[in-house]
């Protein structure tokens, strides 16, 4: 069984990379940049999209969309229209008990109701899980991962592939630092074990430690700057 | 390509529950009790083990051992291994990634290696994620999960399957409550809408509050009480 299962899983990913390519096309047809932004649970991505959101970019002010994935629920997409934003919302639900991540057939049937001709930059805010997301491609161009510091110094040697898979770590919630018996170094240490050439970011969606970092590589990453990509 | 993919998800479920009842006949004939634990990643789950197994289980002092399941690596149970349990390391890249979870047959291929005849509770510590754990039936008498304060109130909502799955749900990590804009309440009012009969605990493996109370319900469950069952 075990054999039969992990072929039929490559050939979903084969179909998974076709599709995704596709993706790409339609992406670049409109001149779209596509980030993936994945994390564990309740790591913030939706909180630093909050943030990084709450006022046009700079550098001329790319234009932003976000694609929401979720298990089930919009409660995220509802967070985002509050910025004015457009935001569509993906979920997972449909199969047995629920998708762990996005694929690009499951972005690939949101792609319709994105006003690509409206926006420059597309963050696809992932299903939260540390394993999966990593294994697909969906069309992006650049991916990036939110870590929280009260998940513990240890993530990156727990689930190396998703850490090696993104250009961007952004370590998130460091307002609770005082609170916490976490070492940075020792996590930074671990992520360079792991992927050195990865950018690091230091944020707080709560205080906006960061923010600012953050939305000017949103902007770099909108402009194709090689510095990003 | 959907449509072949859910039914050869459905045939490896069927698969799964075949090979955890044979886990569940293995682990009766040594009497001994299975608790699937759950969480996302570094919501807590080792640190809790940590504490609660820092000194005998109440009432007669059950003893407990331990199967880690990571992705890779075998830094949680080199950490347990401290407590003087016995600890089998299950890790799950075996397959083309990594997989997000422990299935019944990866259970099966460490059961030779657990000493059975020597413990009365085993814990499963399964791979850091909100979704697939929750699916996949091990052999298990009872489920838990761990739920991190730092998480966020609209866990119940975006992964229901998982709070619906457990008896149990300890909420970690209070030590943080002063430090973060987290409704308590909100989270419990979810909770009730989605799985109203799970026992709650409220917990910090950092200050050891409620560690007693959840080392009385692992010594419960231990005891095959109706209680717990």
């Amino acid at each position: 069984m075990h054999r039969t299962r992990v072929r039929v899983v490559e050939d979903a990913l084969d179909a998974n990379n076709t599709i995704a390519r596709a993706n790409r096309a339609d992406f670049d047809r409109e001149d779209v940049v596509v980030l993936n932004l994945m994390s564990a649970p309740g790591a913030g991505k939706t909180s630093l999209l909050e943030a990084t959101l709450a006022a046009p970019l700079p550098g001329g002010g790319p234009r932003v969309g976000v694609l929401e994935g979720d298990v089930q629920g919009s409660l995220d997409a509802d967070r985002l229209a509050d910025r004015h934003v457009p935001v569509v919302q993906l979920n997972t639900a449909g199969g047995f008990g629920g998708e762990c991540h996005l694929d690009a057939n499951m972005v690939r049937s949101a792609i319709d109701q994105l006003p690509l001709s409206e926006i420059e930059l597309l963050v696809i805010e992932n299903v939260g899980n540390l394993v999966c997301p990593a294994e697909f491609r969906v069309g992006e161009d650049a991916r990036a991962m939110v870590c929280s510091v009260t998940e513990g110094e240890d993530k990156p040697l727990k689930y190396p592939l998703m850490f090696r898979a993104c250009e961007l770590v952004v370590i998130n919630k460091i307002d609770l630092l005082p609170h916490l018996d976490f070492d940075l170094d020792l996590l930074l240490h671990h992520l360079d074990a792991v992927n050195p050439h990865a950018r690091r970011m230091l944020t707080s969606a709560r205080t906006g430690e960061g923010i600012e970092e953050l939305r000017e590589w949103l902007s770099t990453l909108a402009a194709r700057a090689p510095a990003v990509l």
